[in-house]
């Protein structure tokens, strides 16, 4: 019998354009396609979850695509601050980052402060200091800046300054979930946070319990309005509902989206330790992908899924 | 009929000594006795919840006894970071702050960012930079140092080097939760976190649904190991398990301390919507004290709690 295992990855949810480019919805669905790839087959060698989703994670901070590490937004300052966390559901082990400048994978520096014990949450200076220490790689602050990014910060700001709502069309925050071939679940999430952003805001993507979670049970990550998904605990509270009211994931999250946030707030990608997996939205649109033991491999900006079989490694 | 009230308050816990003087026995017994008071007062004049544990939490965070405000730990490099948050279980509005350095009341702060609305959460200079921008009053940081935590600190830096273990005897965190006389719940945390601390470091006191989280069945604010509290999401999962298996704050909390965390790791402190009040911990002692519509009145450190009744206003 196949052992089971599963992966879901996000890389933001917002109000992406129907119009988006030919070449665009390309270049993104090829993204996506690659990334999960990696995820797969890291998983079918048989590297742990916690590996799992920081190696995937890497990768969609590294491509200028998603609003985390590379291409990351800015904030009111036209500045980077960049959030991350990483949590084991094997043992209830996390790290997070949040505010960091300097560090170029935040995803990487929230596993070191998970495997250094001493502390969960590490925040600005502070954190960049403690990933100088460990050699954690650094970067100056311009190599995570796009000129896509700088061009919504000046949309924002005009928007802030004529007193109208601006929101960013594609949050871009990116996650991933995982269940490894051994049994164990773990979730990382990482973002740039929201255009035009106070300085030293923090969102739910370092939050343990808000925009990341994993237990025995299930891995959760979620993207949107990170305040609403702080508010309602949403990671935890899918895991909540899966442990304490016997919910599937599909259910668990369906209930976070539909009941408790309000339409138009984000997404939440989740699996559980049978390789289920569950992927709603309340936006336009979610880039996503997922695969599982069953062969399904899938990836998604908007209501369709295109899906293909795995293929054989 | 009374309308049900109810308010807890905690000055943290650890491994108080019990050959404790006298004298400081009663300048910390006292101290409860009128920070309570002070808590009953406004409650009984119809203040709400939310202002209620702000009152409360800025008492606490005033008085040099405990490690919040004045008299706050010290970080590895000699400086204060304070945390806080508050949240108010009416309509799920919430906010905190994470290692703020001049703001004189960091719950005020947290207060502030809560009717801001715009963030949740603010960190390090940023949130400073908001106070500065909204009026919260500002102070030097030596304005939070006492000699007692500079000596801790000593103690401390030179278990480090001599590589023995050091726990602060005396973790301080403080909080209070609040069941006011129109039904609405909420809970503030305030700390400066734990002594020889990474800079940067934060702890569980400003994380929604780890130290602090209300909602419309009851409020929670935790104080101890902060990481524990992190992992196991503790103020939120004391919550579900009232929402979702209909246990009592009694119950949920002393799961969590029971079952949940290891023996040593802190206390909690909890409310719910019928004027119930629960204060379990598993250090040695947790400075605490409670008072509701039932005319109890009760302030402890150690297992025994001193009970008078309430006097009338």
């Amino acid at each position: 019998m196949t052992k089971p295992f599963a992966i879901a990855i996000h890389g933001g949810a917002g109000a992406i354009s129907l119009e988006t480019t030919e070449a665009r919805k390309t270049s993104i669905y090829s993204s996506l396609e690659r990334i999960l790839s990696v995820g797969v087959a890291a998983i079918q060698r048989g590297d742990l979850a916690l590996d799992v989703v920081e190696e995937v994670v890497r990768e969609l901070e590294d491509d200028p695509i998603y609003n985390a590490g590379k291409g990351a937004v800015l904030n009111e300052l036209g500045e980077h601050e960049l959030d991350a966390s990483i949590m084991d559901g094997s043992n209830m082990n996390c790290g997070a980052v949040g505010g960091v400048t300097t560090t170029k994978n935040p995803v990487t520096l929230a596993k070191k402060i998970l495997e250094d014990s001493r502390h969960v949450f590490l925040q600005g200076a502070g954190a960049d200091r403690f990933a100088r220490k460990v050699g954690v790689q650094q970067v100056a602050p311009t190599y995570f800046t796009t000129a896509r990014r700088q061009k919504q910060l000046q949309w924002a700001q005009q928007a802030e300054e004529e007193n109208y709502a601006y929101e960013d069309p594609e949050k871009g925050t990116v996650g991933c979930v995982v269940l490894d071939l051994a049994g164990n679940l773990a979730a990382a999430t990482s973002t740039g946070g929201r255009t035009n952003k106070r300085v030293g805001r923090v969102g739910d993507s370092p939050i343990i319990g808000a925009g990341n979670y994993a237990n025995s049970t299930c891995a959760v990550s979620c993207t949107g309005s990170g305040e609403e998904f702080i508010r309602f605990t949403v990671a935890r509270d899918v895991a909540a509902r899966v442990e304490y009211l016997g919910e599937t994931v599909a259910q668990a999250t369906s209930h976070m989206i539909e009941k408790v946030l309000k339409p138009g707030d984000g997404g939440i990608i989740a699996v559980d330790e049978k390789g289920q997996f569950s992927l709603p939205f309340s936006t336009q649109g979610m880039f996503r992908g997922a695969a599982n033991h069953e062969g399904y491999f899938g990836v998604g900006i908007w209501e369709e899924m295109l899906v293909r079989a795995i293929e054989e490694g």
